[in-house]
């Protein structure tokens, strides 16, 4: 790839700058898999450029993530210790650090590892770790998610560039630079006129307050309310002290919390999932009296029945997000197997937990009043894609009034 | 480099089998440099073959590493958190682990940084983390320092082959495949035969149990003690259990403790030292009543004072170590700039701690007792290297008699 080390340095400028936004004195945390350290350095130098005061690493390998789950015991790999709460605890409450994960990596990684044991070992790592998706998910630190290529991933999503290792790679990342607007001059300006797009849609839904939202296409018929005072948030997000950075890259939703009370009927995926080290295809989800009553699927259908029964909460949901069917993501016709930008080309809801950002002041709210709000509570957060370019959505309003949102998977005002 | 992914299989099936040598149920940790990831991977199946329970990693980054000692303060940079110990103090004494460093990098990679300020990071975290210097210097767990080749290093050790990266770096796996005999038929059996032939080395030492070694040499005359009930110990080392281990490959050395009560004179070091991120040369050590007085050195002589006038113990030694000059390490007429090879070509000794081992019954002593038995304890361990094809070594019994060691640099017995 031409000029790659001025777009993967022009790319870390982004994530620095406008992802989690680095300012003078900020500790910083960056997840990062051993093969991307060109990556890694071109942005702990951003991040020391921009007056960071510490960058961290966490490494992660694949290879060697593959062979733990393979020879490990469960009760060895699900133990977290002490001083590792300890460590995460002091990063999130005393250091405020701001978190990038850069993910990368073979979507089917985990195949053939026993879905009891992964969901033994996540389970355990989710609860111990609270405090890290607490404070993501109410914003009290500053967090981006964005990617990196490798040929594990991009061998799934151009598979008929898979006998060619860079030919795959490269890409895979032209679609991740396009999808993140690096090709852009002004990457960073590209994005500030990107979010003030988005916002336009979700204020528009923050005036109206509707009621409930009624999905229908091919497979999916279901009906879902909105919590009172709920909030549709768009690319930007704050932490506590107002600064402002980009949770997702790329993003192209806008989504708010559901009331978790109040779920009818059922949905089908329309894109894979990547979860837990394994594809999972051809989702179908029940609902009935408010929670999931039923989970099937045409591949990894275990994994599935596992999330939703064994983790508490995760019968309710947490998200629901409009994405248009044309959004640039779902324009560049590829599967990522990946949900950082599968989700960005399909309308989609989310298993598990909301954000209290997604009412008012639920990041004041104990999980026992979010819960009774409606917004769901769950150590879980799984995102699946059920959009479609035939996919209708009515907003209903406190009336009983019904107002087009999405036709034929577009926007519809 | 030919069938380098065989070699790199056959090297790190040596340093899991014969260098830590793990077990079934072992619990592993490997020290690795992110762009070593390839070893690694080789490294952690031999493992987990071999029946370890878990393999940890440690993961290290030369580039961030850097921009850390350019960028953060240096409170920020020695701070040592209480959880950081609390994970060393679980891994060493709880689970036992076993200790595989993987030595890589720019031997340069700190030059230009205060070094004050590297001395006192390295100070702060040698001194928080004693448990592990303790267990290790005691083998009270299996421990191995190995090596792998990178550019940041090949350049320094091939300066005519700088210019191509892949042709230094390749030169340099070389040498470390030579030096680690991984070309031999069966690299474990031909390790079996060397470590014989330092017993016997080692053996005969411990018959005679000398009083002092007399060193002479341009620039070196010096005469050194050695304590009662010295071990001169050599290639292989035992855990508490009784599982043999190789602390260092390669190693060519027969080592013991000097009595640091007992030094006087002066040395010359014959090869660069690579030490704190720099290569300090031409050093100069002068001692009087059992201490050291003076250092000087013709590049980085600040970095060494503070090594030995800023650590408590930093003015006693901790080891003599006898290697001929023609050991197969010096035959390769390499300067490596990196101890674990430099220092197995040729005569050296450390400033700082002994090894507990190297007295009967030492690992059994307080702090308090070691000293009193002229066992030097200090938080640092640098060793640098006096040997030459011009020394001569002494020993002197009890009664005052004179055994030749070392004539022109080689084994006199």
């Amino acid at each position: 790839m031409e000029n790659f080390d001025q777009l993967l340095d022009k790319y870390a400028n982004l994530l620095i700058e406008k992802g989690i936004n680095v300012e003078k004195g900020d500790n910083v945390m960056i997840y990062i898999a051993v093969d991307q350290a060109p990556l890694a350095h071109y942005l702990a130098k951003h991040a020391y450029e921009n007056g960071a005061r510490r960058v961290h690493f966490t490494w992660k390998d694949d290879f060697t993530n593959r062979l733990n789950y393979e020879y490990q015991a469960t009760e060895d790999l699900a133990e977290v210790a002490d001083y590792t709460v300890a460590r995460q605890e002091d990063l999130i409450l005393n250091q405020k650090i701001s978190r990038l994960s850069i993910v990368s990596g073979d979507p089917d990684l985990l195949n053939g590892i026993d879905p009891s044991k992964i969901d033994t070992v996540q389970t355990s790592h989710g609860t111990a770790l609270k405090v890290v998706r607490t404070a993501t998910m109410n914003d009290r630190v500053k967090w981006t998610v964005a990617a990196a290529a490798d040929y594990g991933w991009a061998k799934h999503v151009f598979p008929e560039l898979a006998e060619d290792k860079q030919a795959a790679t490269d890409a895979l990342w032209d679609a991740i630079f396009k999808a993140s607007r690096v090709y852009e001059a002004d990457p960073v300006e590209a994005w500030n006129n990107h979010r003030d797009l988005l916002d336009e849609k979700a204020k528009f839904l923050n005036d109206k307050q509707f009621k409930k939202l009624h999905y229908t296409a091919p497979g999916t018929d279901f009906t879902v309310g909105l919590p009172e005072n709920h909030i549709w948030m768009s690319a930007q997000s704050f932490n506590p002290d107002g600064s402002p950075f980009i949770a997702n890259m790329p993003t192209e939703e806008v989504f708010t919390a559901p009331d978790t009370n109040v779920m009818d009927g059922y949905v089908t995926s329309t894109k894979p999932l990547s979860y837990a080290g394994s594809t999972i295809e051809g989702i179908k989800v029940t609902f009935a009296d408010g929670k999931i009553v039923d989970v099937t699927a045409d591949k990894g259908a275990q994994i599935m029945k596992d999330l939703v029964f064994n983790n508490e909460g995760a019968q309710g949901l947490g998200e629901v997000a409009l994405v248009p069917h044309k959004s640039p993501i779902s324009q560049s016709n590829l599967t990522f197997f990946n949900t950082l930008f599968d989700e960005n080309a399909s309308n989609h809801i989310a298993i598990g937990a909301a954000y209290p950002t997604t009412v008012q002041g639920g990041t004041e709210m104990s999980d026992e009043e979010l819960q009774a709000a409606g917004v769901n509570r769950s150590h879980v957060h799984v995102d699946f894609m059920i959009g479609s370019d035939k996919m209708d959505i009515d907003a209903i309003d406190a009336d009983g009034n019904i107002f087009p949102i999405f036709r034929q998977g577009e926007w519809a005002f």
